[in-house]
C-alpha cells in the first residue's frame, strides 16, 4: 500500500514516527498497549529494520513509549491532555468598516518567501495535488480540440463543467441543473459575484467571527461594513445571536462557511443550517455560503450544504477545487439562485470569462480521474496532520493555549493566554523563518490578538515540528 | 510562401478573387493595369490555372476586371468609390447610469450559436492564434515545473510574464519595471480593478462615444455613470469637448482605448495624447488606458502609449493578449501607476490570483516565441480583412452609409441611413443565421440606433460574404 504521504528518503522514519504517535495521540495505542515490533513493522510498511528501530527511538526520546527488555516497545502513561477548546467568540456588536488591508496584503507577500516554514497561509499540500494528472488532462485537451480550449468561454461558463457540477451536488444534498450554475475564477470570485449581486456599497453584510481574512478584505474593498456575529468552534455562527442582530438593524446578507469554516473548522448540525435558511428566507435576507473547505470531512460524511434546504433561491453557494485539486488552476463556481442573471451579468462586466483550459482540465478530472478516490487520501492526510499539529503545540506552547477540533479542512486555531500578541509573535516567528497568520486578520476590528491560525496542509516533518517548538517558545517568552 | 489566410479547399478561388479585389480597392492596381496572367499567378500561389481562371471570372462578373482579347485581363475603370467616413459623435452631455445590461447580455448569448456567420462578436480569428504552440508550452512547463503551475500565483503576480511585459513595454515608450505591474484575468478585469482603484459608485466616468459595451456595462455595474465625450472616427476623442466637460462636473476618472477604439478602430494622434495627459495631471484626474487593441496596428508604426508621457503616476495603462494570442488563456495586466497597492489589493480581494499555467505560457511564448514575427502577419490579415469587409458594404449596403477607417484592430464601424433601425436588423439577420453588433450597445444612453459594428476578425469566406450582401438587402428593405 502507498504511504499516505510520499516522503523524502530522510524523513521515511519520521512517517513510522508520526504514524505511531498518531494512534498514541487519537486512543488506538492506549497506555500500556504493546506496539507493533520493530520486525513486523519494517516488513509491513517496507523499510529497513533501521528506520524503524531510529523511529521507535525518537518516540522513547520523547516519552511516548518505552522499551521493556526482551518485550518490546510498549506505550507509556500519557503525558498530555488535549488542550482545552475554545469558547464562543465575542465580537463586538456593531457593523464596522474593514481595515487593515494593507497589514493583509503584506503579511501575505512576506509569507511567499520560499525559504520559510509556511504555516501562515491555508495552503493545500503539493504532495495531495493531482497535478501531474491534471496537467496532462488539460495537455491532452488542448491537442484534442483547439478552438475550445482558446476561445472566450462566456457566461456561465464551460457547460462539462457545471455538468460535473450538478452531478455531484446531489453528494451534499443540493439538486441543481447545470443551468443553474456559473463558473468563476476560484471561490473567492464566486463570493464576490454572490455579494455583489445581493448588496451593495454601505450594506451591512454579516459574518462569522472569526472568518477568512480574504472574506473581509472583501467586503472592505466593496464598500460594505461587516458585522461580527458570535460563532462556536463546534457548532459555527450563533443563530440566537444572529436573530438578535436582525432585530436590530438592516443587514443586507450572510457570508457564512457553515461547513469548516476558516480558521476554525467547525460545521454547523444540519439542523441548524435548515433553521438558518428558514430564518433568514423569513426575511428575505440572501445567504452566501462558502463551501471550499466541504469536500475535506474529516468524518464519514460530508454534511450537506445549507443550500440544500433553500426553496426561494435565496442561497447562493459558492465553491471550487482550490483545496482538494489545483489553487493554480482557479476553478470555482457559484449557484446564484434567484440571482443568476445578476451574477451572470456581473461575472462579464469583472472578467468576460475565466480561462478555459483549466476549467475543462477540471472537469474531465472529476468525469473520470477518480475524484472521490482522491478525496478520500486527503481527508485521511489532513485529519492526520490535524491530529499532528494539536499533539505538537500542546506539547510546546504555554500553559492555558486552547485548541481548536476542526472537523474537516486543514487549519487549526490557537487561543494563547491573554498576554501573548500574535501580531508580535508574527514578527519574531518571521526572523526565525516561520509564517503564521496572525488573529486580528480574522476579524474587522481586528480582534483576536492573543490567537493564530495555523496551516496543517503541508506534509508534517521535523521542519514543522521544530517550527511549532520555536512557536511555543516565543510565545512562552512574551509571557515573561 | 504561406496564404495570409489558409483556405479551406473549396475556396482556394475565393481566395485569389479576395486578394486581386483589394489590390484594386486599396489602388495597387489601377484602371487600366493589367492583372496577372492566369499562368504566372497559377505558378506563383501553387493553384490549377482553372482556379484562377474561376477567380477572374468571378472578378469579370462583378465588373472589376475586363478580359481583352488576345492581351489578357485588364482593371475596369473604378465602380465603387470607398464609403464616407462617420463624422464626430454627438452624444448626450450628462452623465448618465447606463443601461442595457440584460439586453447586452442576451445579444452575447444569441451570438454564440456555433451555426452563424459571426460577425457580432469582436473575436479573432481561431486561425491566427498561435494555439498549437501555446497549449504545447503550457504542457511542457506543466510537465517541467510543477508546483509552479499549481500554487496559488498572489499578487502582483508571475514575475515570467512581468517581465515580458515591462521588455515589450519600450516598444510603445513606457519605462516599466516588473514591479510596475499587476497581472490579470484578461484586459477586462485589468480594467476592472483599474477603474475600482480611482472611483467609487455614484461617480461620473467620462469614456469615449462610441465605446465597447464590456466598458459601458462594466461603469454600470460598479454603479458608476458614464459620460459620453464626442469621439472622433479617425483621431478619437475630442479633448475640446473633455475640457469643456470637466469645467463643468467633477469626473472621477477618464475611460479611454486611444489606440483602435472599439468600435470606431481610431489612433489619437501623439500630439493629442500627450495633451490629453497633461490636462488630467493638471486637474489630478486618473486615465485609465485601455490598450487592448495596440498591437494590432495596420501601420508601420504601432502608437505611443498615453502612458508613455505620465510622470504623475496617474495613467493606469490596462492590457490582454486576448486579442492577438489567447481569448481563452484570460492574460492581461494593469500598470497602476502610483494606484500599484491598491489594484493589488483589489485584485488579491476580488480573485486572490490566476490561473498560473496560462500565464507562464504567454511569457514563454513572448519570451521565445516570436511574438513580433507573428504580429507581423497578424496586422496584415486584419488590414486585409477590414478592406474586403468595407468593400463588401459598399457594395451592399443602402447609399448614404458610412463606414470608418480604422487603423488597427479588427471591427469596422457602419452608419446607415437613419431610417434603419439596428436593433431591428439584429433579429432580423440572427433569423437568416447571421450576427451583428448593434450600434446602442456602444452608448451608455443606447444611441447609434442606425449603426452597427461589424467584426472583421474572422476569415474571409464566401459565408462572410453572402452575410455582408443579407445585411445590405435587409438594412435596404428597411428604408422601403
Amino acid at each position: 500500500m502507498a504511504p499516505a504521504i510520499a516522503p523524502a528518503d530522510e524523513t521515511l522514519y519520521m512517517r513510522i514516527f508520526h504514524r505511531i504517535a498518531l494512534m498514541i495521540e487519537q486512543g488506538t495505542l492506549r497506555p500500556g498497549d504493546r506496539v507493533p515490533s520493530v520486525r513486523k513493522l519494517s516488513r509491513q510498511e517496507g523499510v529497513s529494520v533501521s528506520t524503524v528501530l531510529q523511529a521507535y527511538t525518537q518516540l522513547e526520546a520523547r516519552g511516548l513509549i518505552e522499551a521493556r527488555p526482551q518485550s518490546g516497545f510498549y506505550v507509556r502513561p500519557r503525558l498530555w491532555a488535549p488542550p482545552a477548546e475554545p469558547g464562543m467568540s465575542k465580537p463586538s456588536g456593531k457593523a464596522t468598516p474593514v481595515s487593515a488591508g494593507e497589514l493583509t496584503l503584506n503579511i501575505l507577500k512576506a509569507v511567499r518567501n520560499p525559504g520559510l516554514v509556511a504555516l501562515g497561509t491555508a495552503i493545500p499540500s503539493p504532495e495531495l495535488l493531482p497535478t501531474q494528472q491534471l496537467n496532462r488532462m488539460m495537455a491532452s485537451i488542448g491537442r484534442r480540440d483547439q478552438s475550445a480550449g482558446n476561445s472566450y468561454d462566456v457566461p456561465p461558463g464551460a457547460l462539462q463543467l457545471r455538468v460535473q457540477v450538478a452531478r455531484r451536488a446531489l453528494d451534499y444534498g443540493c439538486l441543481l441543473a447545470p443551468d443553474d450554475i456559473v463558473t468563476a475564477t476560484g471561490c473567492q470570485k464566486a463570493l464576490n459575484l454572490g455579494l455583489r449581486a445581493v448588496a451593495c456599497p454601505g450594506d451591512t453584510i454579516a459574518e462569522e467571527s472569526p472568518t477568512y481574512h480574504g472574506i473581509l478584505q472583501m467586503i472592505g474593498a466593496l464598500g460594505m461594513k461587516a458585522l461580527e456575529i458570535p460563532t462556536h468552534p463546534r457548532d459555527g455562527v450563533s443563530l440566537d445571536a444572529l436573530e438578535y442582530a436582525m432585530d436590530r438593524e438592516r443587514i443586507a446578507a450572510c457570508l457564512f462557511t457553515p461547513t469548516f469554516n476558516n480558521p476554525l473548522g467547525c460545521a454547523m448540525p444540519d439542523e441548524n443550517r435548515k433553521e438558518l435558511v428558514k430564518m433568514l428566507a423569513g426575511r428575505g435576507i440572501p445567504l452566501i455560503e462558502d463551501d471550499i473547505y466541504g469536500d475535506i470531512a474529516f468524518g464519514p460524511q460530508r454534511p450537506r450544504a445549507a443550500k440544500s434546504y433553500d426553496t426561494e433561491g435565496l442561497v447562493l453557494l459558492c465553491d471550487s477545487f482550490s483545496k482538494t485539486l489545483a489553487p493554480g488552476y482557479r476553478v470555482g463556481w457559484c449557484a446564484p439562485g434567484r440571482f443568476q442573471k445578476k451574477v451572470e451579468h456581473l461575472k462579464f462586466t469583472n472578467t468576460i470569462a475565466n480561462a478555459t483550459l483549466p476549467a475543462l482540465a477540471i472537469a474531465e478530472f472529476l468525469a473520470t480521474g477518480g475524484y472521490e478516490h482522491h478525496l478520500r487520501r486527503v481527508r485521511r492526510v489532513y485529519a492526520e496532520q490535524v491530529g499532528l499539529m494539536t499533539a505538537a503545540v500542546a506539547a510546546s506552547f504555554p500553559d492555558g493555549t486552547k485548541v481548536t477540533r476542526p472537523q474537516g479542512g486543514h487549519v487549526l486555531w490557537i487561543e494563547m493566554p491573554g498576554k501573548v500578541d500574535s501580531l508580535e509573535l508574527f514578527h519574531q516567528a518571521l526572523a526565525a523563518k516561520v509564517s503564521i497568520a496572525p488573529g486580528p486578520l480574522f476579524s474587522a476590528k481586528q480582534k483576536y490578538r492573543n490567537c493564530v491560525r495555523l496551516n496543517c496542509g503541508t506534509p508534517w516533518t521535523e521542519a514543522v515540528e521544530g517550527a511549532i517548538k520555536t512557536l511555543g517558545m516565543l510565545a512562552k517568552k512574551q509571557m515573561g
